[in-house]
C-alpha cells in the first residue's frame, strides 16, 4: 500500500468514524425497559434499552446503551415490559363476523360453519372480518400472524395497509367454496395469489389445504410438490379430529394423519400443522424429523372439547411449535395473550404437575417457539441486532399487572390482551398508547357491524341456530 | 263524604298525581343496552333500561321506560351489555402484593406462601393490597367479593371507602399468625370484627376458619355454633387437597372432608367452602341437603394441578354455587370475567363434550349462582325490582367484542376484564369508562409498588426463590 493510499485509507476510516457517529442517529428507540429478550440464553434487561433503525433491531442491552444513540422517537416506557411481538401461528382472521354464533353446536364445523360460509363467504366479507381480526391482534399485541381462508389476495390487502407481518394461505378444498369450485381451481387461484405476493416484505403468500381428509392424496401430494418449487409453506388443519382420524385410517390402511402425511411425502419443513390433538409418540418423532411447525391451539382444542394436544411434549422433544388462537369462531379471541393461561394451566392440569408448565416456556412458545413453527426464527421471535424490528410493550401499572416480580408470570397469569400498549412492526408503531395509527378502527368497527346485520338477517332467515 | 271532602279528595289526588310525577324523578338510569337481568326466566332486554333510585333497583325493562323517568344521572351505554354486577365468591385480596411470586414451587402453601406471610403479613400489608385488589376488582365488573384473610378490619375500611360490597372473614387457624397467636386469638379477633361491623349496610363480617387440618374439630363447632348465634357466614377452605383428605381420613375414621364436616355440626347454610374439588356423589348430596355455599375456582384449582371441581354436576343438581378467582398468589387475576371461558372450556373438556357447559350456565354461576352461594341471592345478583343495584356495563365495541349475536357467548368467550366499562356498586358509580371515582388510583398504585420493594428484600435477604 503506498503512502498516499494509506493517508486515503486513514482519511476514509475518519470519515466512515464519522459516519458511524452519524449513524448513531436512529429511527426508534425504547428506553427505561424491562426487556425480555427471549434469546437463547433467554437475557433480561431490568433496565433496559431496544435500538430500531429502519426495519431492524441495531443494539438491545442495558440503560448505558441510551447514551449511545440520537432517536428520531423515543419511547420512555416507563419500566413496562418490552418483548419481541407475538406470533399467532393459526388462524382464521376474517371469521371474525361470524363470532359467537352457535358456539355450542356439535360437529359444527359439518353442520354449521361449512352451510354458513358457503351463503355468506365474499370478497366484501374476507376484507371486513380481516380488518376488524388485524385491529384485534394488534391490539393484542399480535404483530405476525398465519391465517387459512378464501380470498387471501384480499387479507394480503388489508395486511399490506395496516403494517403487519403474516402468512396468508390461500384454502384448497374438495368441494366448492366461494373462491373455487374445486381443489384444483383452489390450487390455481394459490398459484396466481403467490405469483402476486412472492416479493412483498412482510406478506407471506402459502398453500392451505384444509386437512388431509378434505383433500384427496393426489391434492395433497401436488401441493406439497408445488410448495417446494415456489419456497412456499402450507399450511393445514392435521390430527384434529376423531373424524378426521376415522377417514384417514379408511383412506389409509389404518394410518394416523401424521403416518398418513408421510407415507405420502407431505411432511416437511415447509409444512405447518394446526391442531396436532391426536398425535402418538411415532408421530411426534415423525413430526420432529420433518422439521415441520405445529401450531397449538389450545384455547379452541378445549372449546370444542376434542382434547388437549402433547404440545408441551413436543416442545421440551425439540419440535417446532407456536401458539395460535385459530379462528374468531374457536378461539374466540385472536391475541395469544389470552391463550397464554390456559395453556399454562391446562397442561399442568393434564400432567398432575404444577411445574410442568413454567410461564417462559409459554412465553417461548409464543415467540421463538411460534417464529420456529413458521421457520422465520432467523427473522422474528426474538429481540436480537439484525432481527426484524416486531416489538410489543406491556403495561406493568394496570392493577392486574402488579408487581411483576416476575416477568413471565405476571404476562402468563396475569395479563390480558388490553394490557398492550404499544405494537411495533418492521420498525413502525402500529399501536400508541392503544390508539391505532395506521388505520381507522372507527370506520373498520361500523364496517364490520354493518355486515353483522347482513349475517343476522341471513342466518335467521335460513333458520339456522343462532343462540 | 261531604262534597268538600270529596274536592279536597281530589286535590289531594292530582298533588299525589303531581307527587307521582315528582317520585319518577330517580338517581340513576342506564339507555340503550343490551340489559341480561339474570332472573328466574333469563330475560334480555335487546334495547333495555334499568333504572335505579338510591340504592335500589326501581324498574327494568325496554326502551319504553325511559319515557317515565327523569334522572338525576343518565348512563346512555349505546347498546352495551349491561348485566349483574359480578360476585367473586372466594378471593384473599390482600395477597396483590405477593402476586407473581414462585408460582410453580410444590407444596406452595406449606413450603411458602404461609413462611412468607409469617414474615410480612401486616395491617399495612392488608391495607395497601386490598386497596389494589378492590380497584382491581372494580376495574374487572366485581361488585362483591368474599375474602379470607388477617386483619379484616383494615380490609373493611378499605372496602368502606370505595363504595364496594362484601363478606369478609376474619382467618382461624391452629398455628400463630400475624393478627393472632392461636385459633382462640383468631375467634377473639373475629368476634371484635363482627361486633364492629354487624351493622354496615355493604360488609358482612364473617368467621374464616382457614381449612378442616389447619384447624381442631373443637376450633371448628366451636366457629359453627357461634356463627349461628351471631348469624355471621363462615368462610372455609373445604375438599381442596390430597394432603388435606389424608389428614382428615386420619383424624376422622376414614371420612372425606365433607363427611367429617357433616359429622361434627358444622355443615349449614352459614357455611361457604371453597374449592370443593374432592367431592363425591355421597358428599355433593350432603353439601346441596345443607344449603351451604361453594366456591368454584377454576382458574387456580388447575393452575396448581389440584384438578377440577365436579362445578356443574353440583351446579345442576342445585347446589349453591357461584365462581371465585381465589387469592392472586393462586388465580392470579381477581376479577371472575377472565375465569369464564376456563370455567366453560375446561369442564367441556373433562366431560368430553362442546354442549357440557353452555355460556349462560358460566354467567348464571358468576351472578345469581354466587349470590346463592353467599346467601345473598335476595338482595344481587339479578336486575330485578326491589334488588339492590349492583350493575356492570360490558363495552361490545371493543375489537374482541365485535359482533355480539350471543351476548352470554361474548361474555364467556370474548370478553376480558379490561372490557368492562362502568362498576356500579349501591346505585353509586364507582368506575366511570374506567376511571376510578371513589378512590386515587394513581396513590393506590404507588403504595402498592413501594411496598413491593419491601417484599423484594425480605423475600431476597430469606433467599427464598423468586423465579
Amino acid at each position: 500500500m503506498s503512502i498516499k493510499r494509506s493517508l486515503l485509507s486513514a482519511a476514509i476510516a475518519g470519515l466512515f468514524s464519522f459516519s458511524a457517529n452519524a449513524a448513531d442517529k436512529v429511527d426508534l428507540m425504547i428506553t427505561d425497559a424491562m426487556v425480555l429478550t427471549m434469546n437463547q440464553d433467554k437475557t433480561v434487561y431490568q433496565n433496559g434499552t431496544v435500538v430500531v433503525d429502519g426495519n431492524k433491531i441495531v443494539a438491545v442491552g442495558d440503560d448505558s446503551l441510551a447514551q449511545k444513540y440520537t432517536a428520531r422517537q423515543v419511547l420512555d416506557v416507563d419500566g413496562d415490559i418490552v418483548m419481541p411481538g407475538l406470533i399467532n401461528t393459526h388462524t382464521h382472521v376474517s371469521m371474525t363476523v361470524f363470532r359467537s354464533l352457535a358456539d355450542d353446536v356439535p360437529d359444527r364445523l359439518h353442520r354449521y360453519i361449512f352451510p354458513l360460509e358457503s351463503k355468506l363467504v365474499s370478497r366484501d366479507m374476507v376484507r371486513i372480518g380481516a380488518n376488524l381480526g388485524n385491529v384485534e391482534m394488534v391490539k393484542g399485541g399480535v404483530t405476525t400472524y398465519a391465517d387459512m381462508y378464501y380470498f387471501e389476495d384480499e387479507v394480503a390487502k388489508t395486511v399490506d395497509k395496516i403494517g403487519m407481518r403474516a402468512i396468508l394461505g390461500e384454502t384448497v378444498i374438495k368441494f366448492p367454496v366461494a373462491d373455487a369450485a374445486n381443489a384444483d381451481e383452489g390450487i390455481k387461484y394459490a398459484l396466481n395469489f403467490i405469483e402476486q405476493y412472492k416479493d412483498h416484505p412482510r406478506i407471506t403468500p402459502a398453500f392451505a389445504p384444509h386437512a388431509p381428509y378434505t383433500n384427496t392424496t393426489e391434492t395433497l401430494q401436488k401441493i406439497a410438490k408445488l410448495s417446494l418449487e415456489h419456497d412456499v409453506p402450507v399450511m393445514i388443519h392435521l390430527a384434529e379430529s376423531h373424524r378426521e382420524e376415522e377417514k384417514i385410517a379408511e383412506r389409509a390402511d389404518g394410518m394416523s394423519p401424521v403416518q398418513y402425511m408421510h407415507s405420502i411425502g407431505a411432511l416437511n419443513k415447509n409444512l405447518v400443522g394446526a391442531h396436532m390433538i391426536l398425535v402418538d409418540d411415532q408421530d411426534i418423532q415423525l413430526v420432529k424429523e420433518s422439521g415441520m411447525g405445529v401450531a397449538h391451539n389450545m384455547s379452541a382444542n378445549i372449546k370444542s372439547a376434542k382434547g388437549v394436544s402433547p404440545a408441551l411434549k413436543m416442545y421440551d422433544e425439540g419440535v417446532r411449535i407456536g401458539l395460535g388462537t385459530d379462528g374468531p369462531m374457536s378461539g374466540n379471541t385472536l391475541s395469544t395473550i389470552d391463550e397464554f393461561n390456559q395453556v399454562a394451566k391446562v397442561h399442568k392440569l393434564v400432567n398432575k404437575d404444577r411445574a410442568a408448565m413454567p410461564p417462559l416456556k409459554v412465553i417461548d412458545m409464543a415467540t421463538m417457539g411460534a417464529a420456529k413453527a413458521l421457520q422465520m426464527e432467523d427473522k422474528i421471535g426474538s429481540l436480537e441486532v439484525g432481527k426484524l424490528a416486531d416489538i410489543i410493550v406491556v403495561d406493568t401499572k394496570a392493577p392486574n399487572m402488579i408487581p411483576v416480580y416476575n416477568p413471565y408470570s405476571a404476562l402468563v397469569y396475569s395479563a390480558n390482551s388490553a394490557n398492550v400498549r404499544h405494537s411495533i412492526v418492521d420498525g413502525k408503531v402500529l399501536m400508541k398508547d392503544r390508539n391505532m395509527l395506521t388505520v381507522d378502527e372507527a370506520a373498520i368497527r361500523q364496517e364490520a357491524l354493518e355486515f353483522t346485520d347482513v349475517v343476522r338477517k341471513t342466518v335467521v332467515e335460513s333458520g339456522e341456530v343462532v343462540q
